[in-house]
């Protein structure tokens, strides 16, 4: 059987796309792995990184409503707040844009999220379950009234039918976002599935004055690939984090990608000086992120990874035939 | 600036393609990072391994001459004598076939490699860089008329010009090779690169009744995602080392082509069950190797990862920041 994938290419392999955006999830998806235990000098230090790097945003943390969860259970960047974040970044009087991220059903918004002109945000990323999408469109809504750039990141859709993600893509491109994300939860897609639904978001977004962002997760050591196919069609919000710190697997590689963009903005160096200085340290201290053999086969499986987290997190000898013969059967 | 890419894909998502042959090159590409000093009990858990995994081939180790290297300074992998050989896989009456690898201008072929009905060896495959394709192609028909399968794996072609790469490719094609290899020797290549020599090689495949063979390297994370890319387009040997062992930034995982590739023959469990038992067991024992930022950076400069070998071979306390100013500057 043979077919013909078509790729519509967009940019040159010398040149550079300005309509690119990297977008620093270091802290905000890291800060899975601790509870967002950061001291103040590592949060500084990422924010730093991404000023000197030239990245375009850096989102801090998440929204989360204090009502459902405790401040004694959580570091600060939990939960955000206006007095917290300005601890780091001051009035934040730079290029550097900052998001933070909204789970739907999770998160307090009408009152947690403070109008614009009161905030040094700037981007809010609604992050949602198909089934929450009505809940996601009214934060966006919220926070576009309120005078924030949004985006919709609509997770797990690689479990998703395709005619339901259909109909789901159709509301959001439909909504007041301004980005939509395709996002790989459980690091489960391959090169020909992200180009595919790539090309599915492009549509969505080129129906409406939309941007699509990937936000990729390295269970099979693709999320750097998928990441670099999804650009390559035109999707030009891109996730990444300093040493691909974040739950699980991790995320797209940071000093990967901007090794890759030839945007002179860019700089790889203090990606590397902040590895050196922060993330060993922190990884050696005993804090477990990236590719590791349980993360794959929880990818392969296209299943959650909390099996292959409390596995590497149980365990100090680690039986991987155990854990193979149990995930397979269900685990 | 838009363009096209048209990728003809063989094979579909659901089934599979009975031409592919899958490469296990642990020992041999292994072996280069601790000198081929492996116990024979290692040496046999691998070949146990290529057995109940379902793989197609098992490459041994190097034919390398003992004119030109020590055997008191390497293990016997290095020569891969028949005897030293069949101490570990006996007549090896299966169907698991075995390779050795003879790079150009350091095997003593006339003498070291047998006719084939004295040899437990099936493959040859001849390693060569550009300049050195007529020893190659000498070495190739010698093997051919001793009655072994051939490959030629010509390397580190991210450096050559591209009419030089054309014209060396037009003369493998018409060699009496059966699989020539797209080797990405340095991690360099990215995906449209891969895609783009893939096609290249085909193209010459298809004029003679060869097959292509993809080897990558780890340098970039896109050794396994590289390997995926190349066998859509209908590249067909697929070189993998079980935890992706192998020198510097190592190779294409086993573990995930083989939770990729859809054929009933292929197994995965036997991998998870050699690295838990003896990978893991030799990582720990100090043997170096996979991703790590020194080798990213080699491999986004497109240079040969000695300076990162011997970056994270010679000090303790890794000092990034100074391996990224001198590698930037031709280190």
């Amino acid at each position: 059987m043979e077919n013909i994938e078509k790729i519509q290419k967009i940019g040159s392999w010398v040149s550079y796309r300005p309509d690119i955006k990297v977008v620093d999830c270091t802290i905000r998806d890291g800060g899975l792995t601790n509870n967002f235990n950061f001291s103040e000098d590592f949060l500084k230090a990422v924010y730093k990184c991404c000023l000197d790097s030239g990245v375009d945003y850096m989102e801090v943390g998440y929204k989360a409503s204090k009502k459902i969860f405790s401040t004694s259970d959580f570091g600060p960047m939990k939960f955000s707040t206006e007095e917290d974040i300005r601890k780091i970044v001051g009035e934040n009087d730079t290029n550097l844009k900052l998001s933070v991220m909204a789970d739907s059903e999770r998160t307090d918004y009408h009152n947690d999220i403070l109008p614009k002109d009161q905030s040094v945000l700037d981007l809010i990323r609604v992050a949602t379950y198909i089934h929450q999408i009505p809940t996601a469109l009214d934060i966006v809504k919220d926070a576009k009234d309120k005078g924030y750039e949004t985006s919709i990141n609509l997770m797990s859709i690689s479990t998703v039918p395709t005619d339901e993600l259909d109909e789901a893509l159709n509301l959001l491109g439909n909504s007041e976002a301004d980005v939509i994300y395709l996002v790989d939860s459980f690091g489960s897609l391959y090169s020909e599935q992200t180009r595919s639904l790539a090309s599915k978001y492009l549509s969505i977004a080129n129906q409406g004055n939309k941007k699509i962002g990937i936000h990729a997760h390295n269970n099979q050591q693709l999320a750097y690939s998928n990441t670099i196919e999804a650009l390559i069609l035109g999707v030009s919000f891109l996730d990444a984090t300093i040493s691909g710190f974040g739950r699980g697997a991790g995320n797209c590689p940071m000093e990967l990608l901007l090794g890759f963009l030839k945007n002179p903005k860019y700089h790889q160096r203090p990606v590397v000086k902040c590895i050196q200085e922060n993330l060993i340290p922190l990884k050696e201290s005993g804090v477990n992120w990236g590719y590791d053999m349980a993360y794959m086969l929880t990818g392969q499986l296209n299943i959650h990874p909390k099996a292959a987290i409390a596995f590497i997190e149980s365990e100090k000898n680690k039986n991987y035939i155990d854990f193979f013969d149990k995930i397979d059967n269900g685990y």
